[in-house]
C-alpha cells in the first residue's frame, strides 16, 4: 500500500518525542502468555497506564501545553470524558497554564476527582460529552483562550502516534494492532505510523456496539451521527465524528469492529486474572475483539494498547462481579 | 560517606544492562500524587510488574542464563518462593536451558502455575522455602548442574542493581528508597548503586514482622535465624540469612524496619485504590513502612519499588475484603 496521506506527519511525530515528558514515553510493551490459551493467538500488551495520569492522553497534551507556554499563553480549555482533562491538567500545571475542563456531570467520578486534584478548574454540564464539547467551545470563545479539541487538534493525534513509533521500533514484527476507537486520535495516530512504517500489520479499530458512530462512519465512508450512547466504555462514547478525523481514519484503518458490553467486561476480567492489570473499559476493547472473532486472529501476533486505568473501583467490582468468571 | 565495599561492582552492573532483555529494563518510574495526601510525603513508584514474569527477578536470571548458555551449559536449578522460578524459567527457555525449580508445596498457587506454564520442571517439597533451598542444592549436586542461589549469587544482586541505576539516572533527586527485604538481592543491589551514585538518599529495607530474620541480623550485625515465618508476604519469607549478603547489606542499608501484616494489606489497598495497581504483598512493604512512620517521612520524596504482582486473586480479594477500606 502507499503511504497514508493523512493530516499527520511522521517527522513531526518523531520530533514530538523530544517535547513530551519522558515519563509518558517508552511505555512497557511485552508479551502476555497467560492470556494466550484463552485467546488462541500471541498477545502483546502496550501499557499506557503506568504514568502520573494513568492514560496515554498526556502524550498529546504535552505537545499542546508546551506550544502554548512557548507562545506566552496563560490558559487553555478542553471538553473531556475524564482522561484528556487529567492529562491537560497535568501538562498545563507544569507550564503555568490555567486549565479549565468541561465534563458531563455523568462522567466517571474518579476521573473528575483527579482533574480537581491537579488544580484544574472543572465545569460540569447537565448532559453528555457532546454538550461538554459545545460548552468548552463557548468558554474558549468567551475567554479568548485555546480550545483543545481531542482528535481534531493535530497535537492530540501526533502525540498518540508516538505510541506507534514505539511499537514499530520495538517489535520485530506483528500481525495486527487493536486500537480503542473514540474520537479517533489514538487510532489515526497509531494507524498513521503503522501504515507508514509497518504496512504489513493490520490496523483494527474497536468500538462498543453502544457507541458505534465512528465505526459506522468508517464503514459507510461518511460521517454518521447517533443518538445517546449506551456503554460502560466512557472513554470512547462519542456520537458525532469529526469529518477530517474520519478522512484520516479511512486512510489508515484496515477495519473497524463493534463489540458487545459483555465482551468488554470479560476482557477486563481476563486482564485482571491473567495480566494483573486493573483497566478501564476502553482499555479492554482489544481483548473483547479477540474474544468475539477467534478465527480471525488464530495463531497471529496481535498487539493491544491498554490505553487507560482510570476507573471507579466500585463500578469496576460491580461489573466483574455481575459477569460469569471466565475460566479456560 | 565512602563508597560501599560490597561484592557488587558498578561497572559490571552497567554492563549487565547490555545482557538483560530490554523488556525488563527502563521500567516505569513516576510520581503518584493520589497516594500522597494519605502518606504525607512525595511518593514515586518504580514499577517492576509490567513484564512477562511480573516481577524484577528476571533482571538477575537474564545474567545467569546468558552466562550458562555462553558456556554451553544445558541445565540449571533454583529454589524459589515463585518469582525467581518464573524468571529463571523465562530466561532459561529463551536460551535452550532445562530449568528445574524447587518450591514449597505451600507456595502461592498462581506462581507455581506460571512456572509450569513456562515449561520448567517443578519439584515441590513438603516444607518451607528453606527446605526447598536444601533440596535444590541436592539436585544441583546430583545432576552436576548450576544452582542459582538468590541473593548469594552475584548475578541476582547485580541484576537487581540495574533498578538502582535507573533510579539515580532518572530522578534528579530523592530522599529515600524503600526496598522489600527478603534474601537481600534487591536491597543490596539497589543499595549498592544508591550509596555509590546518590549517597545522600537513605536506603531503607522493609520486612514483615512475621519474617524478621534479615532485619534482626542487620541490627545486630551478625546472622540471626528464626523459627517458621508468619506473613502473607511470601516473596520475602526467609529464615536463614546468608552471611556474605548480610555483610553487603551492612555496607549499604541506612535502616531496616519491620512492619505489621495489617499495614501490608492497607498498602496493597492503597496501591489499588490510588494507583490502580494489583500487587503482591511484598510489593506493598514500602507503603506499609510509610504508613507506620509518617513523621519520619513527612514532606520528603520517597521512592518505593513495586517489585511484583504475582498474587492469587482469591487470596488477594480475601485480604482486602477482611481489612477496613482505607479512606482519607
Amino acid at each position: 500500500m502507499t503511504r497514508p496521506s493523512t493530516r499527520l506527519d511522521t517527522a513531526r511525530i518523531r520530533a514530538a518525542r523530544e517535547v513530551i515528558d519522558p515519563v509518558f514515553l517508552d511505555t512497557p510493551l511485552y508479551r502476555c502468555e497467560a492470556l494466550e490459551p484463552d485467546l488462541g493467538c500471541t498477545v502483546s500488551i502496550k501499557l499506557e497506564t503506568a504514568n502520573p495520569v494513568r492514560s496515554f492522553k498526556a502524550r498529546g497534551t504535552e505537545l499542546v501545553a508546551s506550544q502554548l507556554a512557548a507562545r506566552g499563553e496563560r490558559a487553555v480549555v478542553c471538553a473531556s470524558a475524564g482522561n484528556l482533562g487529567q492529562a491537560l491538567g497535568w501538562s498545563g500545571r507544569g507550564r503555568g497554564l490555567d486549565v479549565t475542563v468541561v465534563a458531563s456531570r455523568f462522567a466517571t467520578a474518579a476521573k473528575l476527582d483527579r482533574i480537581r486534584a491537579l488544580g484544574a478548574g472543572l465545569e460540569l454540564v447537565d448532559g453528555d460529552h457532546e454538550l461538554a464539547r459545545e460548552r468548552a467551545a463557548a468558554v474558549a470563545r468567551l475567554d479568548g483562550i485555546r480550545l483543545v479539541e481531542d482528535s481534531l487538534d493535530i497535537e492530540t493525534c501526533e502525540g498518540a502516534a508516538t505510541i506507534g513509533l514505539e511499537l514499530v521500533e520495538t517489535l520485530p514484527s506483528f500481525d495486527a494492532v487493536l486500537i480503542a476507537l473514540g474520537g479517533g486520535a489514538l487510532a489515526t495516530g497509531v494507524g498513521h505510523i503503522v501504515k507508514s512504517c509497518a504496512p504489513g500489520a493490520e490496523v483494527i479499530c474497536v468500538q462498543p456496539q453502544g457507541a458505534p458512530a465512528m465505526t459506522r462512519s468508517w464503514h459507510l465512508g461518511r460521517v454518521v451521527t447517533t443518538g445517546p450512547t449506551d456503554t460502560i466504555a466512557d472513554g470512547v462514547a462519542g456520537r458525532r465524528p469529526i469529518p477530517v478525523v474520519l478522512d484520516d481514519l479511512l486512510q489508515v484503518a484496515d477495519d473497524a469492529v463493534l463489540v458487545e458490553e459483555a465482551s468488554i467486561v470479560t476482557g477486563m476480567h481476563m486482564l485482571l486474572e491473567h495480566a494483573g492489570l486493573v483497566v478501564e473499559p476502553s482499555a479492554a476493547l482489544g481483548i473483547a475483539a479477540l474474544l468475539e472473532d477467534r478465527d480471525r486472529f488464530a495463531g497471529r501476533h496481535v498487539v493491544t494498547i491498554v490505553c487507560g486505568s482510570n476507573v471507579d473501583l466500585d463500578a469496576y467490582r460491580s461489573w466483574l462481579d455481575a459477569a460469569p468468571v471466565h475460566r479456560s
